[in-house]
């Protein structure tokens, strides 16, 4: 299976699962005069809209830089990017979860630790396509310093631990979940970036696997 | 992240996002002999369908227009470029509201009003990028001229005070500013071409970022 | 724009819109022992998706064929290639009707008609695609014959012809009226290939844009 | 017919429908306190969605590896390729069959039988693409062993035979049948390469088209 073709399979998965998430808004169906009422008290829908569309993207953003440190392709591995686009996916699930109970009581709680676990359960398969590569160096792009790949494992355990810390902030308040995820996933977006650049060097960072782009 | 998978990658959400407004067009569970008449008065579906599978077609061609002339995509692009995408993706909700409400009394408005909001910030976002990209000139494509792009974005910015108007029209007429919209959609198609192959250069239109084909 | 990208754009929009097919199929809901029976009288949802599956898939392979005698695309040809996609990705919705009231009186003649119309408006887009192509010789792949690409034209239209035929026969049968779509689709993956290796030549189908592969 | 575009276009329609799978996990809508055991009560869902991902993946990998052995595509290969599609396209059907009935009684072994007769039908288009190809030694790619190719056939037969015993095992137990769908899948990931290692050789697996990957 050559390396390109799993690229362009994930690519097409991360872009429709993405696009789906539309359908957890609601087309709300009410009387005259009260669409705008309908639209507004829907916010919650929109909201998690937003955090899931940018949490895919950045997930995507990740899948690339990871394959690109990966030369070839075997079998597990194939079927540890199964896992994750599983996981991947199954976003827009917790994601109406969500929106419908944001708001709710205990609900609320429930939902929130769904779109967590399955957020963890995501990291979980990300760690795995790169504990997996880290320890099979053949399978490395040739670029890639062996010694920095194995060591950055670590790293990569460590974070997805924030994943789970953000269950646990799913049985506190569903809707400061949410702004933890949103607030991760713009970290991932920018302050990795600084970082990298800083250190002037292709950091891998310890929840996902974003990579600093080095100049190329 | 190379730019052809940003490309790429956005080209499978347009096509997706694109293909999912069909479902905006709802089958009737009709009696024996009513099919046509309720197939009939379901046109708003049909027009809010094809309104829209130009608008997002356009922005389509935009966007590779844009690209073209982005050389590098650095981490704030690829953001922007994910909220490019979060609104096009948004595209078939306020479809799916024209569609139900468009010959309603005061809901009719606030659809329509729901459909200008999207494409305005649709044009925040795609002003974003140019802007962005202007105003870093080591991520424009070589063959780029730095000053008139630097100058074709106060030409941007007035652009999408266009979408702005068709809030204002969506509170007259949101069968009007339906067809606003069309015009806008077709205006790119084919206007710009004409004026840009008069003035012979690749012109940047003022709203979105058409530009006329060179000779290439 | 560059016909590989209108080509990948294109591809994608057949892909999802295919796919989309199966949501036509409906999930009985039905108490124990009955899904068996509910199944079986959902034939035609089965008949119409495998009607439809058939028939996007002869098209993409058309569009194919017409875009490798395509050398460049200017923006009219991007206009009418939206024109087509329009009616592809309509195609799911009077697939839908047909699931629902090929079997019902009056309404089947209205769902087999609004099919044929979809069908006669997609051949419609592709016959103005390669007319306008066939008028604009510099815009034809270099290795295609001007006079032959033009002498093709009146086939295309003649072909079109077919399809409104297939609207008069909707009201005679809906279920005749699939079926004679069907035999059309299978027409275009077989007979086609045969008829234009006894010429020796590259022949256009009168109906769409079929095209036998010579030697490459 | 250009083979690269045959695959990237099945391509597109393999990732659209392993996505759709996401649509057979049903939003709950209950009241406050519900929620958990409401999602606990879905687990028929979530295990048809992770069986059927791991099929249509598996499904997607053996297509690569049949087409890396197929040089060139003519009509007829088009056609058993659509058909192949049309049956992995269905795919999410029987797997919301399997969600909502595998805990029912009479109606269970109904659809699972559905789920297997299926995954038979999937197998018999993929044998008729691999058996034409083989019977047609001038579509082969050119490293490919004419001998060894048409002695494949064969073996594919006997393997789609599995998928006709499902169809049993759907009688006795909907659960078992679902279990012995993934063991399947699982087995093409993982134990075919061991095999094909052990020879020393890219083997042709009974069931679908699996090849172990040879130094490339």
């Amino acid at each position: 299976m050559e390396k390109h073709r799993v690229e362009a399979f994930s690519d097409g998965v991360f872009a429709v699962a993405i696009t789906l998430l539309i359908f957890n808004i609601v087309q709300p169906h009410v009387g005259d005069g009260q669409l705008f009422r309908a639209l507004r008290d829907q916010w919650p829908g929109y909201a998690s809209y937003a955090v899931s569309f940018l949490v895919i993207g950045i997930i995507w953003v990740n899948h690339h830089g990871t394959f690109r440190r990966i030369g070839k392709v075997d079998r597990p591995l194939l079927f540890f990017n199964l896992l994750l686009l599983m996981t991947v996916v199954f976003i827009p699930f917790p994601t109406g979860l969500m929106a419908t109970y944001i708001q709710s009581g205990e609900n609320s709680h429930i939902a929130a630790a769904v779109y967590s676990i399955t957020m963890t359960l995501m990291g979980v398969a990300f760690g795995t396509i790169w504990g997996y590569a880290a320890y099979h160096p053949d399978l490395l792009a040739p670029d890639v310093d062996r010694e920095l790949a194995r060591a950055s494992v670590p790293r990569f355990v460590l974070g997805t631990v924030i994943y789970v810390f953000t269950i646990g902030i799913a049985f506190i308040s569903a809707a400061l979940c949410l702004i933890v995820h949103a607030i991760i996933a713009l970290y991932y977006v920018f302050d990795q970036t600084a970082a990298a650049e800083m250190k002037g060097e292709a950091a891998f960072d310890p929840l996902l696997t974003t990579t600093a782009e080095q100049t190329d």
